[in-house]
């Protein structure tokens, strides 16, 4: 049995309603894919993601910036504390194969910048307009357009 | 649902026939009891508790050194590359609510430290004679004793 | 005797003429006023901060994404060897109290991202135009800039 | 002019007044040999240790866990604020070209085990007795075994 194939969702800890649910979708469409979702774990799109893969009985990994566990997010199905603060952003993105942008903030910036010098496809839904980032206007284009761009398992 | 609860299991990624034999026990029995295995994610020790707790069913998650998720072991069911080095022997440890050790190198004894730092349960099957640490003279016995010493959920 | 200042110098490791210039005059700039430079130590910008503030007695010290010291440019005066891979790009910000950024790719803007993620103060060289950074015309000006903006000691 | 050379002075943030006479001596031993000292930046043996170096005229090396510089023991002269918790450890043992470890509790073993991991030198005053590690009687007697076992520059 091969390892589980991650996607990086990445986003803000604080989420619109809208944006919420596009990471539901996003962390739904993923599952449905059989693959799962690595974020920060804490709220906002990173709990909506986790939320959606979870709910359609998928991977919801979630790396912590603190050591606490109970930090993450409910959703969360497989918890990994870091204690590496801001540094685990490039923890997130190291984890998963390709990323999947969803609004964001300066923390998300510095997830964008690290998946493009490892040279990772990253689609865009309502994020940084960064070159490099293919743009998608859905979650069901993101996710699309994602797996796309994935290399071989 | 919950997170799945995670156990590190550290030792090195050379294992004599016994060690190994003992490593995939413990990852079988941890398993057994809907615990997940967290370790460094190459051989030896590591692969045979990602071997035990995928063979019975269970999570077996590979904090890798490097950034190519190939060279995980072929038992772990979740791969993180974590880009780390060495470092993420910290991640490693901080990943799981106690440790069992199984013989080990520096690498190990690098582990036991920081789970002693943080106050985690050890359990020592065959490995460093350190302070603090629970020996065990068995699989069976060092899931039963960790399992004994872990926090609440 | 305090500790000495430190300013984050990021940019790529492949600069043209003009922004090597730029990162060596700032540099020694820097130096000139007692601020130590910090960066990724490898080529590029990061050589010529280096360069400009050892060439003015200043402090440049060089937090490398590897483990071999020797990998840093010949201009540091002391050289952290990480083994955090593109992690150390979490540090390098850290350890500044502010950031000048001179032009740069994606490693630059992971860094940007995790500076206006800690609210430390930004100044941009012909570099990413992201909200957030203040634009300097020229060295001198994106040094008066940053001393302007640093907190007390 | 080459970066400063770098020694890693292990230790706990609690020492007795013989174990903070002692890292005092090894961190102004090593000045003037012109080594610079590089530390986990807090008290005990860190402090002594950046407070001989500097009383010495020598460099202070604080890589500290947390994000705040003025942490650090006041004898530093370049603070590095890590932000990576525990796994700075794994930092200040990668800084230096060899480590003298005094006293010291659970952290000091992790770093012990990098330390042996990386096939660096280690010199123990008073501190855990793991094979591969040289004794020393006195900081004089420590410093001198340990530059005796420093490669080439």
């Amino acid at each position: 049995m091969a390892a589980i194939r991650l996607v990086s969702v990445v986003g803000a800890g604080a989420a619109s309603p809208r944006q919420y649910e596009q990471a539901r979708q996003v962390g739904q469409l993923l599952a449905k894919h059989g693959l799962g979702v690595v974020c920060g774990g804490l709220g906002g799109v990173m709990e909506a993601a986790c939320r959606g893969a979870s709910e359609a009985g998928g991977l919801a990994v979630a790396i912590l910036p603190g050591t606490d566990r109970h930090t993450a997010n409910r959703y969360a199905t497989v918890v990994i504390p870091s204690g590496l603060g801001q540094a685990r952003n490039a923890l997130v993105v190291s984890a998963g194969e390709g990323v999947i942008a969803i609004a964001g903030g300066p923390g998300t910036l510095s997830e964008i910048g690290f998946a493009l010098k490892a040279g990772k496809p990253i689609v865009a839904l309502d994020s940084w307009d960064i070159p490099g980032l293919a743009e998608a206007e859905s979650p069901q284009e993101a996710v699309d357009c994602l797996i796309d761009r994935l290399g071989p398992a």
